[in-house]
């Protein structure tokens, strides 16, 4: 491959992403893949800087347009620092979490709007849409349960929000899903997390060996 | 009047924008109008926080994206939490540089494209376009000949562009003058100082006779 793949994964809290993630990037790397995992911020220093405000509990007068808007500067920063030259030296990038998300969490979560928060992410990533996009389905129960049984996450407002937001981000989810079938493969992530890896590598496979085809 | 009014400024560095404002602040006050002086990110925490990362001098490898966003996202914070309530309480706001410097610095000298910078700003202010704006007109000569002769301005990564860069952003004014004529009203400030004034003052009072007549 001359280009790299750009890969992301998406889900609500809970839903096992980073852990999946983790697991596809070493079985990748195993098969002699040059694989890099990130999320936004993602250490670059601007986009660090950036995501501090968003997260900052004094905050609490944060307009849900200037966090969007934020979230998608440090999107941008990000993808220019770090996922685009990574992509130009042929490496796999996976990306948990990134337009999808704000997509459904400003976009319909927090009301704003999908096609308003889509105009400012087209802004922000310029073209590069991910080449796939694996989407771990969850009940938001199930998700809630997982969050809880982990006690060493850092709080952060967003895990403040109850059940009921979480049952919207799915339902937003369901959203982004019929808008760009080609691209998002939902996979049930209800099951034991073996099941989940097992599929989740599956369908990245499938798409690697789809692209040395053409 | 119930609603208050949104005067921006526009105008590359050295115009006297900010001197003149001054002016007409306390003209205005002088005939009983309530008055809010302000400039992105004008004390609001949110914002200034914002303004702070892009001005970092350390951040030489911002890209032009990512800092059009946090202009925006700056603006709207100063928006929601200052101009909009003062124009609920009647208010004559007048602000300090508005969308036009977006477009023009962003927009046009930096090479991204009104239309692009245009689309996040515009979700940015979510239809408050200023009622009237005064654009001074300067030759980039005298107008960096004025920051010059000015020891006490704080340097900021802006101040490190040339003549060239002056330029532009003239020329972008000028695009910005065209797309806008009903709003944006010429001033020729290469004049001295009190002519000026005088100019902007006649401007502002003819707007407000105007809606008074409404």
């Amino acid at each position: 491959m001359k280009e790299g793949l750009f890969i992301t994964v998406e889900g609500g809290e809970g839903a096992g992403k980073t852990s999946v993630l983790h697991y596809i990037e070493a079985r990748l790397r195993q098969e002699g893949h040059k694989v890099m995992r990130t999320r936004e911020p993602g250490g670059i220093d601007i986009s660090e800087q950036i995501r501090a405000v968003i997260l900052d509990v004094a905050h609490t007068k944060m307009d849900a347009r200037t966090e969007a808007l934020l979230y998608a500067a440090a999107r941008r920063q990000h993808l220019v620092e770090k996922v685009i030259p990574a992509l130009q030296a042929g490496t796999i990038v996976l990306c948990d979490r990134f337009i999808d998300s704000s997509l459904v969490y400003q976009g319909y979560a927090r009301g704003i709007g999908f096609k308003e928060v889509k105009a400012i992410n087209e802004f922000a990533i310029e073209g590069y849409m991910p080449d796939i996009t694996l989407y771990f389905d969850v009940e938001p129960e199930v998700g809630l349960a997982r969050i809880e049984a982990d006690r060493n996450r850092e709080l952060n407002r967003l895990d403040q929000e109850n059940l009921r937001f979480h049952q919207e981000v799915r339902a937003g989810y369901q959203l982004v899903l019929d808008q760009f079938p080609e691209r998002i493969r939902r996979i049930d992530a209800n099951r034991a997390i073996e099941h989940v890896q097992e599929e989740a590598l599956r369908q990245v496979k499938a798409f690697l060996d789809a692209q040395m085809i053409k």
